[in-house]
């Protein structure tokens, strides 16, 4: 990470040995199946962060009163999952080791995986918070067991019963509905009921969050590959997520599924931008 | 309708002669006078009906469970607007005497004429429920009878007053508005507000439900000719329609002022879609 | 004024001498220093003004009512602030001086400093209303004074504390926030909160009412080259502008910031010219 | 045309009186099979020509120099062919009878009937040059014999055989080439070989000049409706068009079937624009 | 293949059997590294051909007087590059097997390696032609063997020296071209200079036929994952491609890297529709 | 220098010591008066280098075995053209003081200005040789001397007669053309013609070549302010500017006018990164 060739976050200028947090980018997509281009994702949110300022007027913070590192995006090579996935771990494992908070940007949904399988072989014990329209929860998707429609069935496979804990949810099959309702995950419908209480029953125990954009009404951030109408509002996502980094111990966290391509406006980058802003600086 | 040759809104895949409702495409917008684009809604919304599932979580149903028929699109005409309408009645009608629900998805707001034509010709006490950002209650347009912004008009012709209810009116010109007071239509500016008496009188009755997809606010569906600011949302527009669906004697129905080519996001065509499937579960 | 060679505001075809507001545009961006655009708004609401009607479902009244001169846009040389702020102040003095309300179409929010000037010049206890998404109150940008980033600082310039009333904030340095604060000018963050209160306050007094658009949330207003999520809806923002109208002695006003190239739907466009009707009924 | 409310194209101000061409626009476009928009070309052709300058290179000419006026669009009714084919004739009767020579912006190629109609009448032994990817030689489109893709055969029904020259025809059905070739028309495949020699035969008859844009390759012009590989470059174009108004007897000509919205460049509005004024400084 | 959901080729509507062309599609772009979409190309060829005529003036032949099969697309897994090239492999063996020539609409250019070992394994002494803008001869790339920058590498493994003829080239690394000039290929840089000889050598062997898009220069094509300015004109392309088609025994073909999102105008999809007409015409 | 905070353009890694030719970008388009967006021309020519080679198959050469430093982007106040330019030379003069070539990405053609000024304070028998669409010899555009459209004429101020050589020109008004043939410039209209004899007279003295890349066809290049019909293709563009590049002693250069935004799909900067590559190569 000597050589730096790249653009970092607004204010996130710190070495990686003095920083709490660490960012990364992870510039995949090959599994998206419908519309892809969030390899974009992480790349658009650094450059358009000139956009944003470094304070919040939402918390009274500052980023560059933060020790923060951008460590840049790591190079994965496209349509080779499995290998893409070690080379996320890998990078989060070295984030981990030292002490400090990955946060990566997808990339798809699937990214989430190896960031997940780093978080779990430090922290036994994680639960995992999910912000999605979707359930993620396929077990295969065209006989592929490393699909975006996959991931969260995947960490479920690591994590086990009661421990992951989904809100937002408005699409999935009716066989991933069922599944998640016969126990093995938390599905909270539509938008986000009961997090208060899932979060003070967590209170103290390691939490990886995972933020699927696409929580999102299309209305506020069309730029994604799969938009499902009916999605929270910008304020109600704010709210939710400054919750959760409030009351949770969150050890690790992604921002994910953002197609820049998608919307020639710009404006799901800057929406982006300023949720990672908001994280930053929450967490 | 032998050898198909489109494809088919996701989960709709049953023959004619099996199906209680009859999906079909009337690809027509030659008197749209803003920006065109219209033609090209019902073709969208099926072959973009991909990106979404069979199963809907606000209802808890799934298309594969239905018998649903998409017939495909008839082939209309441009600039012949009464021989397209012919063309629509005659589909409608075969619909219609074989016991099933016919469903256009337009195509302009004009095209509903040919569609109610023929659902009056079998139900004489028709009414019509309408979503609409405009009143389409002129008596011409630019000497012109036959046009979109006069379909509600042209359907009074036929049944009267008393019998259509307008919902989320926000924009006609001053004699269209007095027009609409002067007892012959009932016109609700705005929003959905006594839409669960007007169902409750109408209970029992034939309804013709007519939605234009621009009765919901620019935000959530920026694809079409005359977009209006200050509509509903879709979440708004959803319960509206389920109501519809649960309360009224739905004989026939349209989807139509879905313009993709003018939202390149692809959101706009996604909410029509997603309607759609909802619609086919509710009736 | 006298060879016309451009299209007018829909319903505003007074001359200069019979009318009560006088329209004009102020085609320049040149300080936009994140994605230039602004330039052509005043044009497009003009141009895209034919897809409106004349009459407001929301005031009962109609433009055709009314007594309304678009004079044209200003000839303005890019790269040029102040001969293009003077331009501005030119023509604003003319139509203040002639007894007429001036209402300004933008360009970038730099351009409401020469109409500011002028309306202070008549009115030296002048009062402003700002809506807007940025504080826009840098003493510089870069170095450079005039700035659209400055524009309210070097509005206090002139006014002094206490007489510029800040809503719907949400962006900006921390210390411009703190500036605010120490009593400099009346800063409501987020939403109109208190916005009747100052109304009443100012009751009879003179005030400039200019409002950036980019208030508004992007899913309702993407067209704009700092789109800042997190802002008010459509009728919120409508609410809150007809509020002013009824309640505040408004002798000037602008509407600025609107990039149509940055929205190709043309829904922000729609959106802009909409509010111009309804201000110009309101005043 | 009292009480101009429009652009006009750069440099063409003089009134209808004093001067020798006289342009206007058929924004009309209801019979478009495929993808419409060409309804806003002449308009975007006067507003865009602010960027082309006034003096020509090629021509060593000067629109300030010449006497044209500009007359704006004719306000045609949707879907109502018939309709609009008349209004077009009757003004460029008006014109024609003023001794000046029409020049017609579209608008789809459609419009065409309606001038050639007028300058028929006012010249029975008119010619046409005809510059087009397309034969639009069908008797009928479905069964509508007011389209663009009959225009040419249209008006062939009134000069008979022998007077319709046509080049960089690259598309068709069999049929229309073999009626072309049946003594119908000239057809020129592909380029403008042989042109010299017909302008020679035609000298001194009055000839109708029609310009399809899309007789360029999309690659000089995407913006239209039915783009068709294979065409002629700007230079080969330019180069036979002032051949044309250089040795033809052109007493009424148009240029059509751009259609800027599938151009988001601005490229293929430039051209039309450039064509145009060459055309203007040419005859 | 027996109940068909998709839209055929414009004229390809002949059943399987009577068939001698099969038409299919491989919608896979996973390993695509720059800019995605070329999983879009084979359904944007099929949906839009009908704005193409079955008619060729190029050749005076119509695609209705030929026996064409459209097979519609192969479902690919994302993401799973074996297992998709298995699919395609699978599919071309059936076609070959029933003594048809399989034509593939790519897809990203890594497709062409499932369609080229179904070939070689009925033809061991296959030669391939191949237009394209790049070498496509890395080994690898990031450590991936299967990947579109690799596929004729991938194919020269199976054929050996000799039985490779590149034209069009202009893109690649240096080792690339080093390795070419070795003796493993034959690369001809930038255009078709020596087709016609090596067509003459090859008289009467088969030959698989490759044709990568992205040969013509990008004014002609710009939708398209990497464009490369300098590449071919339409003209010259249709003309070597109908040269290789009249003079080489083709036993199986593709056209590939067609990405129609990155081309708004549509202009790109037109382009390869038209190329693929002409195929079908002349093999 | 020292914290670098951009991407570098593709095998530029060198620091700026060991470097011979240094890369610089000007983000400035405030005096754009037509379309703006050049100030997103140097920064997207970097990022997108990526989907370019380091070897040049033209020149037989590669980025890798040269020695050039990319510098960054300099950070520009917009609005404020005197001091912008001022910052510009200030880089310019540090670079040639080094003894090495400053190579400057626009931005606007105005930043050409700057660089030339620091040129001729070190070489005052400065020539320059302009390709360009535009004359850009106005002496003053709307009263501003510092504007695009008067660039060369400012460097006239310095250089006087006879040391401007433009080719490629097909735009200017009346006056500019005779000014230039005026003997103040040599101008070659429309192509390159006589290049070689002028190169020949120039031989050793030292050269600043300024690129304007709208001299390319808008079919080549359509992501720039102006585009100009007629222009040159990208073969003959690259043949003369490696023709320029060869034999005369090129002692600064600029490569200006792309506007990413204005094209889509991405073409028109792949075509800008070219050039450089090639220019970085050649000279």
């Amino acid at each position: 990470m000597l050589s730096k060739n790249y653009e970092v976050f607004i204010g996130c200028e710190a070495n990686f040995d003095t920083a709490d947090i660490v960012l990364f980018g992870a510039p995949y997509d090959s599994t998206t199946s419908y519309r892809p281009g969030a390899r974009f994702g992480c790349r658009a949110i650094r450059t358009e962060s000139g956009g944003l300022e470094t304070y919040s007027p939402y918390q009274d913070k500052d980023l560059t009163e933060r020790s923060i590192c951008d460590s840049g995006d790591i190079e994965l090579p496209f349509g080779a999952s499995e290998q893409a996935l070690y080379l996320i771990k890998k990078r989060a494992d070295v984030i981990l080791n030292a002490g400090k908070v990955p946060f990566m940007l997808g990339g798809e949904h699937l990214v989430t995986l190896g960031a997940v399988q780093a978080a779990y072989a430090k922290y036994p014990n994680l639960s995992i918070i999910h912000f999605d329209a979707h359930t993620d929860l396929r077990d295969d998707y065209l006989g592929v067991k490393l699909s975006h429609a996959c991931v969260i069935r995947r960490c479920w496979d690591m994590l086990g019963n009661g421990r992951i804990w989904q809100f937002g949810i408005r699409s999935g099959d009716k066989a991933e509905f069922a599944w998640a309702n016969a126990g093995h995950t938390h599905l909270q419908k539509f938008d986000f009921s009961g997090l208060t209480d899932v979060l003070q029953n967590l209170s103290g125990q390691p939490v990886y969050f995972t933020l699927d954009l696409d929580v999102l009404d299309p209305a506020y951030f069309p730029g994604t590959g799969t938009p499902e109408a009916g999605g929270v509002t910008f304020r109600e996502l704010l709210d939710a997520t400054l919750t959760v980094c409030r009351h949770a111990n969150v050890v690790a966290l992604d921002v994910n599924e953002l197609a820049p391509n998608l919307d020639a406006s710009g404006v799901s980058t800057a929406v982006a931008g300023k949720l990672v802003r908001e994280l930053l600086l929450a967490i």
